[in-house]
């Protein structure tokens, strides 16, 4: 068995998250459902496909990553263009590559980059409507700016994941933060080495509540201390989420 | 009678262009045609309606302007409510406003803003492709900036115009071009007093012969010089050309 990797885009519109719903794909079908149907037309196997992590219905994707492990003598490096053939056109696999028997795609992940983008309008703007989320009024960037720095470093993120989060250690490093503004247009791209449930949608949240006023830059540090998923902002929707890249350590891709 | 100007974002993908096609509305939508049909509904008038230039089949636009004479007693900055009920989702009225009778959304444009859009993958990315031109190999940023500045300024157009073009006056003033890139997504923003036919989509097919070194910077001087539209590199696809904005004097706004 060889295990391969694929970098994989899609956009999130059309597909009910990336995790496989038993037995529904026809009806519900999913990223990961819809890439193992057209792995086995094109390989004439099927496989476990491992995302570096699920994305929700509606989030888009550049820089997926996934493996699996298959039986096969055709050059790894080409078998995205067999895939490609089987899929539709809102689904990509951008790369494949051959990794290491120890790679995973989700564990031996070391750093992830999410990018949100909203715009600000009061009526929708179509343009923007295609990949960004509408936010009515114009936040103030320089304090969501100053805001975001308190996420920085690592922290406990309770405060900051969907209350139903199972998992226990809620503690994650966040190595970089930027939000910038082109005309009415914001993004977001953060930088960590793993993500909660719902993290990135919550702390865009809670950061234009800074930006129109209604929190201090610096209650966000107390808003970490206080690890409860209540007092921090709303969950933003799907639509102006997007996973940007997965970063592994480099030896062994 | 009152002017009224109206601020207009669509997305072209499912339009034959800005312009009226007479009598072929029904098969082959317009922008123009939608908003004149929307407006009709809505007011219970025929108008004219004079864009500020007719922008080509798959471009789309967040920052055109028109204008349009109508009777009306309803408060003009509430009319884009009205027409946008009558309106299909991808075009929006974003403002309606009370303007000058000698303001004239054509003739007394002073500067507007184009932002073409490519992505460089020898795969399409999904993702991009809502919005973006797909090149199949990363281009030198740098080449293309210095080859950019050579546009600045007042020159002849004519090696940048589509051969056809009547206007007799080809002389333009581009007064701003930026590109920047993120990941493998680059834009390129072009300000200018006015823009020709196709102008904006050779300018970047040429930039883009500059940044894979099949042209060197300082030749985009010299294309301007020989006005022969058979010298400049070739017309970049419709898709990834968005009219970001039009400015006017304050004063008849």
């Amino acid at each position: 068995m060889t295990r391969v990797g694929l970098q994989i885009s899609y956009v999130g519109k059309n597909y009910h998250g990336w995790q496989i719903q038993n037995g529904t794909q026809q009806h519900f079908p999913t990223i990961q459902g819809t890439l193992c149907q057209a792995i086995e037309k094109a390989l004439g196997q099927k496989v476990d496909l491992i995302g570096s992590g699920r994305t929700d219905q509606g989030v888009s994707a550049i820089g997926q990553i996934a493996h699996m492990d298959i039986d096969t003598t055709y050059p790894v490096e080409k078998l995205c263009y067999l895939i490609n053939a089987y899929l539709p056109q809102d689904i990509r696999v951008l790369r494949s590559f051959l990794v290491d028997d120890e790679f995973h795609a989700r564990y031996s992940a070391k750093l992830k980059t999410y990018q949100y983008s909203v715009y600000f309008s009061h009526i929708i703007i179509p343009y923007y409507e295609q990949f960004a989320e509408q936010i009515k009024r114009q936040p103030n960037l320089n304090s969501m700016q100053q805001a975001s720095k308190y996420f920085l470093q690592e922290h406990d993120f309770t405060s900051f994941c969907a209350a139903s989060t199972e998992v226990e250690n809620k503690v994650r490093t966040i190595t970089d933060i930027t939000i910038t503004q082109t005309g009415q247009l914001i993004q977001f791209s953060i930088t960590g080495n793993g993500f909660l449930y719902h993290m990135v949608r919550i702390m865009v949240g809670t950061l234009l509540e800074v930006g129109y006023g209604k929190r201090k830059p610096e209650d966000i540090a107390i808003l970490l201390q206080k690890k409860d998923r209540t007092l921090a902002g709303k969950t933003m929707p799907a639509k102006g989420l997007l996973l940007v890249n997965v970063e592994y350590e480099t030896e062994k891709m």
